[in-house]
């Protein structure tokens, strides 16, 4: 048995933090005692909690890991234990794994922040600097954290000011006034904007599918759109579109498949791959209009990442799914709202690479999918049970005026 | 082991009417031997076949009774059978149970058409007519039709002129073009129109919640709807949203719940009952807006079936369910459009009411539901699969010009 | 601008209930300051809180109505307000809407305990008791609760003590380990007949169809259910099973079409109807297994509640929705444990007449729908997304032994 | 406008081949004269139409190419146009698509079977033979066919013969009897067996996060199990079930979040890498059960494709997708039954790679999911909507007697 103290500070009440760390505690067969609390008189005070925990050695250890992914920090606090890792790409037993919280690692009695804060990576520390690394990164001789003394993780900061968050508390549904939450998300898409934030889209290819694609292309030209992650079907199915007129052999403006249209997106697979990228067919001639036209003339970066059998696949999909990553990672920094539109596999890959706190809307018809991604990683996702295409038209309305 | 002979006609194959047939004499362990078969040369010719099929005695009568339900009827015909009901609301046993296709019976030797045809009911014959009549309506002395002898079926017309049949022939699914989804729809209804026939509404409280209702209201106004049918809970919130501004207490302008409002559909339906009834609650004023307020202002006949637990209900509503369902059997005569919205039980319960050939949209979000839906009584329903609030507000815009 | 002081008791942090508190308080624009706040220093220690909240006089009203819904009570609290019903069937405006917590009325100084609380109905005082009644019950001179002065209502107890129900606390979802979870639901109709409570069963079709009939029977014959709650089309297709091998047409031991089986449902009817009812085709030998045979052999009571057109129905359907309710509500007292397989509408409506505390299990394979179960009434709603014919053949095997 | 005779033979009215053959010709604006039509006069005999397709040219081009798709060739044949590559991964414009049915090339007068069928492939000829190539496999030189002249498609093999394939022709449902219904997977396991087919499993995590690792494990190590297709997720989740008792953190004993459990997943990755492979890792005695495990032990085979940000990934995950898909293909011939269980991105995949003939199940607990993969690919898939956990444990029951 065992007792240790940890320390909590923020909004944790009105954020349910202080509930869930007691929560978690009961859950671990230990036992709290309560040494102080502290909740703010108004709204603008911050609460803060110490709370004694008791438990068996074996159950204390990994408890306290798991409350410090929820921002409750031992309070005391030694430095962080490094170690040297002794082969490429894999990590010294008992390794930190970060959560994509703030956070900062005790080095030589200072407290160092973590730059680009990304969940289940390593914390690598060098130069008097620390940030996260992905297990395959690592190489011979990189120190990495090893268990959680020595490292303090920021609870999160809870969206009150943003009526937005308050919106679909209650549940994942489909029954929600569709007009006003758009209209909602494109206020977002503007105080971002504002505030000088990078607006990131994922999008799968049901976008093209259900006739949201002349829109969203609207909203890349426009500039609301600084990045976009995406699978080759994306890219496909909305050059296909563009070039033969259908989506996957479908007419798109009559609704009804295309004779021999079954092979139209190889087909245009095949031709992109003749002029060697997305962009040399866009300067070609070839593909006139668009998302990924759009990109290309706009200067807006994608990240088109390659899954099993793809097609093809067009010449700017990044086959290497560890590579993919790697180029998304680097493209992500400075990201505050994502907008994840009718993709599964790209919207949780996407989002897992992203640090708490960017503004996460997840768009799907399918409930299970929506609520599978409003619960992943980031502490501010939205889930809207809602069709693709009449919502991306909407909402690029609203941004731009009807087309 | 016996022979009989069937025969059919129509467009057999490209409905695929035959295909069907001759699996349903297979699965049921019997032998066909193709007699004749005439295949129209052209689109334009009708199809004929004449199928000799060979079972036990105690297969080949069940089977032969289903074929019928496709429209194959036996060649050599008899009169009906006809037996007296000798209690009230309970058939004799082996009655003939109708299916929703046009269909005659053979009474002294002459074809009498049936009247109103439905599924699942019995057929009287009285005074020279024949009609369906549910189980219980019969009273004793009623003549019903009993085994399948003497009763034709005509195969369903096959809707190969509407492209909107062919639209989503492939799959119920998600990821069609909506934008053209809905102008489809829309021609569908003023098609309707042109040639005389009456459009039906079915309507869900999600069409509410989904901030639908002020875009059905002026379909109702405009005169796009002749019937309403639905429940207690569509009424009480589309009054609820006009009188207090809320949808189940949530703001339909703000999205976000409103204080006390868990009790406001409540309030509501307890004002409409101090009224007496919706009519009278416009007709004081209580109510200024909605799809109900514009029912009782274009006189929209609308007919509200009880649920079981039903708060309130409503003065409207009738509670008894058998009572509420011949009340919507005698005002469906002459629909020929039928618009499912974001509805289940009132759908499903309508739709089994309609005969075969009313066409039938079926919008819900949830792709279960609509291909339940889709795939029930009527041959000519269709599945959409999206968001019915969006849709509702597209449809009008596309009937009626921008709100 | 006013103040007014609350004060919730009872497990407050670890039920998140003061959370949500302030939450509400902060979305109805008004702000608080806690005036006292006790943490219970360990898990057996209850928490108080006492809170000031202040705000605009039309938003403190209906936000006080509101935090009472959670047990968030007045400090300062006078009689109730008692005004006598003018018309039969209609409350007083203004009138005290429930909540399904345990609750109590001030009346002459003295607090008289809610009896058969349930959720959406008014407060009735009669005879120095207080009981809940739905509006269509209330007659010219019953003395009915107006305001929410003198009205007490009890937080929600929280269930720490059942491992249970920490068990998908984090979302609702297919991805549980699905024996572990049915041995845990067993263990609670164990633990609730233990302790002598009655277990509610409320079964949809889909029981029938996915061959889960014999099972929940088994389960009925060995005293594991004490109620049955369900419609036409679950007690039809059940008999239609056992008499004709079939569910709505379909082989259960072969799982193909049976020829002429589309009218098996109506048969069954209508042969029972011809007997009289469920209990005397039981008794005449026409009903020889299934579910509705198990609940009349062993005397277990059951509620069928009808449906816009039902087939038939069945004589025991009780067509109007009123009284089927109201007969629902009487045979409900002393559950403390219910089951709702595959029911959706059945189980919405018989949840919503059940107390707070009763412990409920949804089980359905469509996400939506258990979310939307869970959602509502009770405050122990706990969603399983699953097939319910094999979780229900586990179930049975757990309490019983392999069939 | 031009006229073309087509023809196809087979059981072209069961299989409804013949209705959409006549529907795809009015689809295309075409019309058709029936030439010629022998209906078997029994089951056992074989059918065969000539049909003379007339409309404009620009439309009957394509047409004729989408009939072949459905195995309706012209009568007229020429030998096949072969065009050669002139840039690796590059297909000349108008290259043939492969279909997944049984096909021939003509060259030099002769007609060549097309070896490994897979559909949206090219079609390369060399040294007398020919055969399917993925577009990026293909290289300078090689020479492909183009348009589809002398390329003739064998119609789909229509499964009369087996039960199993009448079962769910209605409509995906989750409303079957599933205990029957896994009873008739087991007996189509049993039949592939009997005729030498191998058994394809195709796998996502939700296998392990039900319970089901265990089930499928057994019928691995008793030879039920030929090649795993599937990801990092299922691997490194099955592994993390056996080494540390937990599915992404859970517990599947006791299905409670293990404290610390967060990085289970990393930290099972991480050992496997420090191990270099699975193999290893079962060699030195780190993963001692489990269905990799039983992989390992019994000699079967797997392919895990990578996918954008896989956590590691585990050493045996090829991350290159291109390479990954490639793997797939060189072991699939041979497969006879795919069974495809709660996975959406491999299951695609791993159909899309099949030829037709495969007898391919779908089990996912969302009725959307197995839609999409039933509608996919294979003429022989089966949706089984269902719990993927239960479905497993009975199957591995029916195949192995109860574990």
């Amino acid at each position: 048995m065992g007792t240790e103290t940890i320390e909590v500070t923020g909004h944790i009440v009105d954020s349910l933090l202080l509930a869930k760390i007691l929560d978690a505690i009961l859950d671990a067969g230990c036992d709290y005692e309560i040494a102080e609390v502290r909740i703010g008189k108004t709204t603008l005070d911050p609460s803060s909690a110490r709370i004694a925990v008791t438990g068996d050695d074996d159950a204390l250890g990994p408890l306290l890991d798991e409350l410090q992914v929820h921002g409750a920090n031992r309070t005391a606090q030694d430095d962080a234990r490094l170690v040297a890792v002794d082969r490429d790409g894999v990590l010294p037993a008992g390794f930190y794994s970060t959560t994509n919280l703030a956070s900062e690692v005790r080095v030589d009695g200072e407290w160092l922040p973590v730059e680009r804060p990304e969940m289940d990576c390593a914390l690598v520390v060098a130069d008097g600097r620390a940030y996260t690394a992905p297990m395959h990164r690592v190489v011979v001789g990189d120190r990495v954290v090893v268990g959680s003394e020595g490292v303090r993780v920021h609870a999160p900061h809870h969206a009150r000011d943003t009526q937005m968050f308050e919106f679909m508390a209650s549940e994942v549904s489909s029954e929600k006034p569709k007009a006003l939450l758009v209209a909602r998300v494109a206020d977002r898409l503007r105080a971002a904007r504002e505030r000088g934030g990078r607006i990131l889209v994922v999008a799968g290819p049901a976008v093209v599918h259900t006739g949201g694609a002349p829109d969203l292309a609207r909203m890349v030209s426009a500039g609301w759109v600084d990045l976009l992650s995406a699978g080759n079907g994306f890219a496909t199915h909305d050059i296909e579109s563009n070039v033969l007129g259908t989506s996957l052999g479908v007419s798109v403006a009559e609704g009804t498949p295309t004779e021999g249209g079954h092979a139209n997106h190889l087909r245009v697979i095949n031709e992109v791959r003749r002029h060697g990228s997305i962009a040399a067919a866009v300067e070609a001639g070839f593909v006139t209009g668009g998302v990924m036209h759009a990109c290309v003339r706009a200067n807006v970066p994608f990240v088109l990442g390659g899954s099993i059998r793809d097609d093809g696949p067009l010449p700017d999909v990044i086959s290497d799914t560890v590579a993919a990553t790697d180029e998304l990672r680097a493209r992500l920094p400075g990201v505050s709202v994502a907008l994840m539109l009718a993709s599964t596999l790209h919207a949780i890959a996407t989002g897992n690479c992203l640090p708490a706190g960017v503004e996460t809307f997840c768009v799907d018809i399918n409930q299970a999918v929506v609520t599978k991604l409003a619960d992943r990683g980031s502490h501010q996702a939205l889930g809207i049970v809602t069709d693709v295409g009449p919502f991306v038209r909407q909402l690029a309305d609203h941004l731009l005026g009807p087309a």
